[in-house]
């Protein structure tokens, strides 16, 4: 059995259990005040270019909860794509801290400048909006669920709408890595410090056992974030095990190789399914591919592979996920197209 | 000016005032634990042919926000139409108390028992449901925002599927009273507590002042409903207030009588304005109207009438609300109609 | 029966029951934006001369929920004294919006400037606070629960440690006439603007049917206060009720002086009862009277009077509540009296 | 610097280290529901002797927010030792999820069945209980956060008075080994399924990197936890990590083991102490002890030991925290008895 199914299949990389290994009779004091979170906290903003906060989380609901507790007033929403992560995948964890997601029709995961302006427009434009929930953010994946990217031009022109209408701009990067190392991506990394309030550098899908480093922009959403952290659980006891992970995936651009490496085996995967003729749901170009297949095809591929059922597409053909990630070997890649 | 804005522009029937008079200066126990509410409950509960438990609440938000508390668990749920009134214009009050409200497209107001039962079903059918907001409740107004009506066999059908899908079942009745007098409604007080887990017959509204009477049917909802009544602050100090006036309202079958005025006089002013030709939005048979109208003409209307603005319908034409109430004269209608 | 068992046992004066009555078939628009409610918020800046925004909600819970709701970010908590309203008697209401609330040791139901200074620093000196729950507001209220007050130097002094300290200071009014108007009180509704953040003016316990007006002076708390009234259910349908009963109440001082009232009753009470060598458990100057009686003499009392239990004393006597009000008559007094 | 600040200053043991690293390049489905946590489940339920329900989340404030949100209904409360971690360490998270911890005064950090079973009959007593957060669960740590233990003949008490009383009782286990391998324990670790309805198996501070199982006895807990787990971030994407952590601490009884190992050495430092005639602020029998040392020493001790500072006893003397734990050798003991 070979799993396509996400790209959190294996644990880590070598390097990030090397430097587990290395560092664990050390002793350190605790939640994330030692010194290998400090040094990844300025390895961080060093390659990110910013002197914003940066604080390591264990996984991205969490890091999603904090920010968005963190930034809205209780009367407040935040606004997300239909298809985003916290409008559907984290068992109505922003309702549960009070937050109504207000959701979007998307286009491939995506959503746009102008349809943000809308929304908030159309709030304050009717005379019961204090009867009515108050779009105080935007939330955007990169990439999205759906695989697909924004471009520098419209993630401009979404952080623009949203500096202007008085809302904070939030981008989940659970997948960043695999966003930015893709052809079609004319973001970097040092990007995202000026498009947004916070970001989040996904740990858990790219390369390490898990973490994610949530980076404060915006300097009204600093305060007492700790806090919040730890009332949501969120502040591991033995923090330095975040540091440690986030050191190995910043020395020698580890996160941004590992990231190419998935990014070329997709693009390997991709080539090959297209030569057989294979169409796609969403035009991907990243680690997550969404190939619609017979279902007779699929039944017979589960002796052997796994991937995640995505949807019906008709009576006889499935959309289904296939995920590389840095842990994905050529051989399986290839042995995958030999059974398609 | 007379105002067709809404049906709660007056203040409350002269019996419910005359009863707020005589019982003034009387002395009683606080909370609703007087001798008004228990009969105000028994005449209630005699009129419905249920011994479900009855409360009074102030509002509808607030009743909402209880049933709901009250009903769902913290990872769970509540169906809604996309125009339900808990959707839209409670300031995320669901929200505020944890709950995801899953809305559902809906057409004149209404959605469907098909309609729940898929999504019930999807919830079930997809293999990350645990990482998704579980239905638990299906919430309907009856009458709709939009004016409309439930049949007995549709919300038979609703409360069929709600039973054998295992969710609650609650139904808003701020009018509940223009609906049942409507001529169109095959339903009648009684059937309400044999086809819900919940509802409540509105007050505020339906000639009082304020209050809504709360219906439990379910006995899986009654525990310790108060306990959560207050901590929602619903609990009014002076709780004999709700219970003199639901005694007036059900005295005499004034609640029924007073509905029936004001659905006579929609009917005279739908006929009215169908006779010039006027189309309507949505085709309610209750006491909110909501005709389509030049601008110029609204703009006109302006200066002696209240209207509700809702829609904009094309770049010369808009709908808008008027709704009767108890408290409209056959004299206000006729001089709307000689306006338009 | 005469009731003595607490501020609103009877309906209103008869001068807000008249207003009522009057207006009754006005038409206005809803939720407070009627301009009887415009009218009675610029009565009552006048009267406490402040230009703070004038909110009316119907309860006591639901006001302070709202303060506290506008005023926190989810990991901060309230310090209130351990007799205080929020603290015992509001269902959770507090913590169910997200908010710890931090007790204090009361004497006779108050807390002190250094009580609350001495909580704020033990807070910031103990390097585990960011696993604490921050305090951010202190509540008093005034007449306290125990019917005492704070003096304008104590009053002085606790505003001086939260603005000194970085918290806000709210102060609840629920029977905010009876102290007013106490003889031992040395402050008036004027300073109450200068002295507090927020603060409520009591009407239902103090001659309405049911009625609180919310004083926000701090700027800071201003913003989006209806969202979160409506969030809440606090905004009344018919919100032009409470503007037409707070200008009854404070046309003419009638506020003032119906609370005069009941204090003149609480002190021919009072001196009745030192003069029969009843002793009390908190010292009141307000017209809530705590007076030990034997246990025998109490159920004897319950043929004729309602009292509310309080606490054993000893294993013979206990201390019960006796409260006078507006609605109080002489003659009552004069009965209960006779009957100790 | 040697550190005695804590009981999770080190990594994980070599046991475990061993199995992740053994495991890494594995592919798993994600959340838990990988071969590796269902053997460690299966290990635990043999061990503890239950058919209990096993979960397992990254650390001890995400569990106990778990359990106390799938056991309270809105109006609950859990009532804990003033000095429980729920009550002072989790920076407000569970009034976040939106319920009172109801404190009660504590004796060396535990409380008693009698003062449960005060605490719930004082609540029903109140005639004005409706308006009282109801308790509804107990809740205390095993070791206390003081190092004391409760023995057999308490908690079967407690358990008594908690089924009496029909409220949940939840045993946090964040130190669990360390209390079971006391000489004073004369509990073993199949009583605890026995003794309560649902309790944890703190992995964080014995052995593992990080990690929490929780073991759900009562059945009425048990259904949808996952959903909730989700829903508060707990539920690891890399879930297997937990499972194979478990397997590598239950393999052998090397969970016992351990902690025996870090109890050894907390005796020969208490006997050290006690012998240079050093007074202890608690009796703790585990692996936390509290002993009370001059100040002038504790400052010179900082340059070479890590401890917990833990409060000032009187004006030269104060009480710190020196912690053992399954990391700790026997020379670092030596050198600090050296020291002192």
């Amino acid at each position: 059995m070979i799993r396509f199914d996400c790209d959190y299949t294996e644990g880590c990389t070598q390097a990030v259990l090397d430097a587990l290994t290395k560092t664990n009779m050390e002793q350190s004091v605790g939640y994330g005040e030692d010194a290998h979170c400090e040094n990844a906290r300025n390895m961080i903003k060093a390659v990110c270019k910013t002197d914003g906060d940066v604080h390591f989380l264990v996984g991205g609901t969490q890091t999603n909860t904090v920010v968005i507790k963190t930034a809205l007033r209780p009367h407040q929403g935040v606004i997300a794509a239909d298809s985003g992560h916290i409008s559907v995948h984290e068992s109505g964890a922003i309702e549960s801290i009070g937050h109504k997601v207000i959701t979007l029709p998307s286009e491939q995961g995506k959503i746009t400048a102008g349809q943000i302006e809308a929304c908030v427009d159309a709030h304050y434009a009717d005379s019961t909006h204090e009867h009515m929930v108050q779009p105080a953010m935007a939330y955007i994946s990169f990439p999205t669920e759906c695989g697909t990217l924004y471009s520098k031009a419209e993630l401009e022109a979404i952080y623009d709408v949203c500096k202007r209408k008085g809302i904070y701009l939030y981008i989940d990067g659970a997948r960043l890595g695999y966003g930015l190392e893709s052809d079609e991506c004319d973001l970097d990394i040092t990007d995202f410090a000026n498009l947004c309030d916070a970001f989040y550098i996904g740990g858990t899908k790219v390369g390490a056992l898990f973490g994610e480093a949530l980076v404060v922009v915006n300097d009204t959403l600093k305060k007492d974030l700790r806090y919040i952290i730890k009332q949501q659980g969120g502040l591991l006891a033995k923090g330095r095990l975040l540091g440690v992970q986030f050191e190995a995936l910043f020395e020698n651009d580890e996160y941004f190789k590992i990231s190419r490496h998935a990014i070329d085996l997709a693009k390997k995967l991709k080539a090959g399914l297209e030569s057989k003729g294979v169409n796609f749901l969403f035009n991907s170009p990243t680690n997550q591919l969404f190939p619609i297949l017979p279902d007779e095809k699929l039944e017979e591929l589960l002796k052997d592979f796994g991937y995640s059922y995505w949807q019906r597409v008709d009576d006889k053909n499935s959309c289904v996920r296939f995920c590389t990630s840095w842990a994905t070997s050529e051989q399986a890649v290839n042995k995958l197209l030999e059974n398609i």
